[in-house]
């Protein structure tokens, strides 16, 4: 058992233990959560991305509206430590709705919305995202490129994976983004948003030729994948890049791996990848390289109007002045808007230009 | 090469020299295309899907308004008799659109439309789907289990890949299902519509107590994931059945794997799978199985009157009377909605009868 798992098992123990401890010394138990409302929701300069504050909501069972919802934390607190110990089996959050209904109509959840709030207690008591108490996200994405993973496989046994040995790439899921990385030859990655960008690269051997690893993001980036990435940054040292669409919301995509959510405050720290740099499509790109674009709509104005005012976009120069640059030509380009140079174009040209203005090796 | 490649690239041949010849012989050139208009859509009752009729439409260029379209679509047979030959890149249509930049004033795509619909007119005229021209559909999904593919690798190497050695699944990709499937030790396969129950699957090994090849669909299924089930199903003869939610949006999906769509008349016959079968969650299951369910809501009811008189539907007496029960409970259930029996009774209680029930070995 790595020191993680082990961590989280004593930590979820001791939601149970506090509890059993109030009893025997004849108090009404309760419990501390960290608030996660927007009031307590703060950017954190030093991890650029937001975080929760100090703010702490107590439940108390001699609160009758909290006696449920007590009873249900401390249950999935038990249920996820099994999952932990288990350590083969990984839950969606609408799986535990529906597994609650073998709890009995006392604790059974009536609705998503219960669960969800009870998993995101439990991840902010914890401080480990929910990933690692076996309740995952639904995944998308996969990952070409040389890098070796070792896995345990669903039926529990050891096996290491090459991120090369695959037609089109590795599924991102569970195992593969908690599994260990015991060798990587890549010296970066590079993220894509669309899967015809991400085909594009690996038939122009772009792994090859910038010694990357390719990540599909299919669109927004599942939070496995973002895991994965930010592992892979983290462990083995590799800077990331961010291939999106040039319009505010790839932008945006790319945003999200760098800094998270508001929403997920309470996981940011294990999830965002601050160091993570964003290639383009930039809005300058547009211009610079001629590219066939459309006109920006109102809808995306509007965006671009709140991501100038966002905290996660006001300290980067180069990214305000893009928003600008935007608001300017009024225009978007597909990052397939580069195929008018043809097939190689991307990767002898514009990715190794890129490469060299964001002060790559 | 294979034999497909070669009739492929000698079909896309003819439509210009047939084009050279009436030049030669000093006629105004024109070609002859299946018409794709609702009119000429018939539903085939020996293939149990929608196809193409009989008849033609004609391109001139004897008429000023045809030129266009009938220069791009000999340009786009050209580059894809490279693309055929090369054997390597794979393009989305959205590529193609901005590669027709490339070809000048006078040939380029104003409107991603016209590459769209020059491209459905080349996979009519040679009959083979555009994937088999290397202008594939965006993919998703991914397969788990027993199945050796030997696929070619981006730089055009020779890989065997089995599709037990990953962590999550190996994504399919325009590579995945063109491969040549050189070994099964898998007797069905299993296509389920959710990530969840695809994961829930895995980690109770379906994969080995049925000896099956899990297939996740991610939703509706994609072109190149529905290519491999029908390839799998005809080369290896294996039995398909389809694992969706309890509602008419599941049962379509599976339908679409059956019998294609009435968009994709005239490639149905090279995607469908006309033999497999829909396990459910049926209208029935959800009473019989007690499932925690929805309310069927104005769409959902809409969509089962229009399937009601779907032909794709009428002669299934089973799926009909499934449509009938939903009018009648007025309810919807997901798949995950078994997990209130927990993690194993998927795979120890309602797949065996299922598989019972549809007659499987």
């Amino acid at each position: 058992m790595s020191k993680n798992k082990k961590d989280i098992g004593e930590k979820l123990e001791k939601i149970g233990k506090n509890i059993i401890d109030q009893l025997k010394n004849k108090k009404i138990p309760k419990i501390n959560i960290p608030t996660r409302t927007t009031q307590n929701i703060i950017f954190d300069p030093k991890y650029q991305c937001y975080v929760l504050g100090d703010k702490k909501t107590t439940r108390t069972a001699g609160n009758i509206r909290h006696v449920k919802p007590l009873a249900q934390l401390l249950k999935v607190a038990a249920f996820s430590k099994k999952l932990v110990k288990d350590g083969r089996r990984h839950n969606t959050k609408r799986e535990l709705y529906y597994i609650s209904e073998s709890w009995g109509e006392k604790l059974k959840f009536d609705e998503q919305q219960e669960a969800d709030s009870i998993v995101e207690d439990i991840e902010a008591m914890i401080g480990y995202p929910r990933e690692d108490i076996h309740i995952i996200p639904n995944n998308r994405g996969s990952i070409y490129g040389d890098v070796t993973i070792k896995i345990k496989t669903p039926e529990g046994k050891e096996m290491k994976i090459n991120c090369l040995q695959t037609a089109d790439g590795q599924a991102i899921g569970p195992r593969m983004c908690e599994g260990e990385i015991v060798k990587c030859n890549a010296n970066k990655i590079i993220a894509i948003e669309t899967t015809g960008m991400y085909n594009r690269l690996m038939e122009e051997n772009a792994h090859k030729k910038f010694n990357a690893v390719l990540i599909n993001l299919e669109g927004q980036a599942a939070r496995a994948t973002r895991r994965l990435i930010k592992r892979l940054h983290e462990i083995k040292n590799l800077p990331v890049y961010i291939f999106t669409d040039g319009d505010p919301w790839g932008l945006h995509i790319a945003m999200v791996i760098m800094a998270g959510s508001a929403k997920s405050a309470h996981v940011n720290k294990m999830l965002a990848t601050p160091d993570a740099q964003w290639i383009g499509v930039t809005a300058s790109d547009i211009t610079k390289y001629k590219l066939r674009s459309d006109k920006l709509k109102e809808v995306d104005l509007k965006r671009i109007k709140e991501l100038k005012k966002d905290p996660r976009y006001k300290k980067d120069k180069r990214l305000q002045e893009e928003l600008i640059t935007w608001e300017k030509i009024k225009k978007k380009a597909e990052q397939q808007a580069l195929m008018r140079y043809g097939f190689q174009y991307v990767v002898n040209e514009y990715l190794p230009a890129k490469f060299k203005e964001l002060g790559s090796k």
